[in-house]
């Protein structure tokens, strides 16, 4: 039952393909299409979001094929020419991806992954490339927040199986990992994307004992170099704590080991990790740590923080690994241009919605920083081949209010987009999954405190260069006199 | 990078590794255990559930197993007994399973599913069971609403691009299928489940033709017989739609085809599907059907309904796929018993939170109809053996207020568990997903409308057995003497 999941080139809303056939048909599979990838809106009304999925885009990108299997498949559909079929069958993305390294922070209305390619190329990984993109960048924003509200305490990710699906735990756990949480409960994502994984025991395990004593005592004597235990199956501060005490004294002790943690995963949380601090510390293990989890988020660790719990790990789970107050990371890939005889043409989508009016043209996102504190201004969506010169002064303007500007000086300017794929071969030297993670740690350090905030963040500038405003302009009035 | 979806045997919390390991080490991993799965709270406060992931449980039992990869892989941790991992590169499951079958409306506290085997194996499969059960029945559940609050008008799911990973898309895809959409957009639950996918155009089609009539033109010549054109890039009433019209009728119309519809993306849905109904009418297409998409749910489609919208066809993509209002299905996995000696010894885990206690016992639920409608009354959880004698007033009673009691003649009573494997031997013969269909369908149909209905749904009765409930007192009374 889970053949689909073993090669996912056929994993496409089958509109790409009717399409796909149409442009065949009318000989247009050939032409250029310019698509970018972009949201309108952060999850939670945060400042910012942080990319992630490129890793299992290029990864997707570089296996993507269709077998005969798949070609007989869409031809018993009978509405597909003989000739897309052929093209299918000897396809290969030959296009060429620009993006956002994984870990960036990113903001509404600017590309964080743009594609050129074939119409038949660009259109058939639109589906693909958007729902691994919306995924991980949903999860990563989410467990930033999550781990921003534990100020420094350390988060594990703990929730398989709560989450939509194999991937969504799996690659949810390894975009909780870029984010800054210390680890995950789920070993495939240890196994094969290298995030630590960590785990002691359930409820089960005391309850299959005669015993919680005993049951803690089986533990210990297994696990003397790393014993967690679970003191919340009965009574916390009337059983569970006693026991680890015991347990700890019994037979850590004697083999002169320390314990490494008791958790809580109900109750009263901040009343019983002070209560249980308390104990630990008057039984001589205030080295012990105390874990905490049950459905929090990172409201509910802001409110243990604020309350003074004594917290020193949080297991966090269904309320991350789902995003659960926002689950829906609305990127777009929308198309911004095409060529005609090589010169590049913009393309633009009205909309009754304004906010659903596409930015034309084949562009460049800069980070413009303060040179004094390293900090991002503000964006610059430019054209492609744009610079921006940083021994000059910059006029940002807003590009809706043009005439709120403000000019800039002592500044520095990186283009964001780097290029991953050029005819289809991959150009990029992927980083490491560790080096991705410091990253988007250094990345969201140099953000101002007042972008970070979790309500009313200040809106970070995303701007269009003079040129590309202007571009726009056009199109918008071309398309209003010919109506 | 996606090697780890291919064998997900692996997939587990690390935790359920360390307590088996553990229990290897105790020479207990051999004791039988019982597991409950079963739910606390309905999501979106509804008044029941959609039961939905057997099948790939199933499908996932019975491909268990450990590579030589996945032990070294454990050996490298330099925690697991080498009895331990020998254990695991042997395992097959050899437990029983019950289960309600797939399409089943569910209630909170009642076992949806119970396990029977080794705590090796019992414990391994935890949080695949979980992971699987909990995202499908969770999309099954909130398909439904939307099936339902369409009111008879067909609805498609269209939410690949929204959804959390791969699995969650396909999988997400089959459980809408299961409660009543009429299809998907995604072209891999339709090749490898059988889910029927459609799709016509995307934006991009529009925009890359020099005008939208030439797009549509193309479309049409290329498509006669499935003709669905979005109207809605540039300006629906001013463009799209006469347009569309005019194509109708240049194009369909000598080749004496109808149009299949028109479909609208953005923009005041319920004026806009009034006006192009009008125009469509008028200009002869009154078989045209309207389709609309745009961020839609249940309650979003109640009030184009009620608004009189001119819709026939819904797609809906992120809001059901992610199932958006409440993205998490939080059933767990329970032990409620083990054997000593061949006899059965119930296991209850108490807790702070009174909702977290468990119910003890090895148990059969009982759906209660009344004969004459054909309608559950209540659902009853016994012990696995008893039986629900249908001549004889049975009595039921509320197991926390116990002095709410109902005497019921006139019934049958069904058991819900079906046998899915025994001794690790599939025993149940797996429905098609047309049949599976049908059963939801006609089991959501039975159901009162109080059950069915969006606001303060009447709380239907999960009631325990005398016998049951007897059972549960006995060990909080006992754990109560005991601390």
């Amino acid at each position: 039952m889970r053949n689909y999941a073993k090669n996912i080139s056929l994993l496409t809303d089958f509109y790409e393909l009717t399409m796909t056939n149409g442009y065949v048909v009318a000989g247009m599979d050939e032409q250029i299409g310019y698509f970018d990838y972009y949201f309108r809106t952060l999850p939670d009304n945060a400042g910012f979001a942080i990319s992630c999925g490129l890793a299992s885009l290029i990864d997707y990108i570089e296996n993507l094929q269709f077998s005969d299997d798949d070609i007989n498949f869409l031809r018993s559909k009978e509405i597909f020419s003989e000739l897309f079929l052929s093209k299918l069958k000897n396809f290969k993305f030959r296009g060429d991806i620009w993006a956002m390294p994984e870990g960036t922070p990113v903001f509404p209305n600017e590309p964080v992954i743009i594609v050129r390619g074939t119409m038949l190329e660009a259109q058939l990984i639109e589906t693909v490339l958007l729902l691994l993109m919306n995924h991980q960048s949903l999860i990563a924003t989410k467990a930033n927040r999550i781990v921003t509200a534990a100020e420094g305490k350390a988060v594990l990710e703990f929730g398989a199986r709560r989450a939509q699906g194999v991937d969504a735990s799996v690659l949810g756990a390894r975009a909780a990992y870029v984010v800054g949480c210390v680890g995950t409960s789920n070993t495939v994502a240890d196994k094969y994307l290298g995030v630590p994984s960590a785990g002691t025991m359930a409820h089960s395990w005391v309850q299959l004992f005669e015993s919680e004593y005993l049951a803690f005592k089986q533990y210990a004597e297994t696990y003397p170099d790393n014993t967690v235990l679970l003191v919340d199956t009965y009574d916390v501060l009337d059983s569970g704590i006693p026991n680890a005490i015991k347990v700890f004294d019994e037979i850590l002790k004697p083999l002169g080991k320390r314990p490494t943690g008791i958790r809580l995963d109900s109750g009263d949380i901040a009343y019983l990790s002070k209560k249980a601090r308390e104990m630990l510390d008057d039984a001589g293990y205030s080295d012990c740590k105390i874990m905490a989890s049950n459905s929090l988020d990172e409201h509910l660790i802001k409110d243990l923080n604020y309350q003074g719990a004594k917290i020193d790990l949080y297991g966090v789970g269904e309320r991350l690994i789902t995003s659960k107050t926002w689950p829906v990371f609305g990127g777009v890939y929308k198309l911004v241009g095409t060529e005609i005889n090589g010169e590049f043409v913009p393309k633009i989508k009205l909309s009754e919605n304004v906010s659903k009016i596409t930015t034309p043209g084949f562009k460049q996102v800069w980070r413009i920083f303060e040179k004094e504190s390293n900090s991002p201004i503000a964006d610059v969506v430019s054209l492609h081949d744009e610079i921006i010169d940083e021994n000059k002064p910059y006029e940002l303007f807003d590009p809706l209010h043009t005439w709120k500007r403000k000019q800039i000086t002592d500044f520095y300017a990186r283009p964001m987009l780097v290029e991953i794929f050029k005819d289809g071969k991959k150009v990029y030297q992927e980083p490491s999954l560790e080096d991705i993670r410091k990253y988007c740690r250094l990345s969201i350090d140099n953000l101002w405190e007042e972008i970070k905030r979790f309500k009313n963040p200040h809106l970070y500038y995303v701007d269009l260069s003079q040129e590309l405003w202007q571009l726009k302009q056009n199109l918008l009035e071309e398309h209003k006199v010919s109506e």
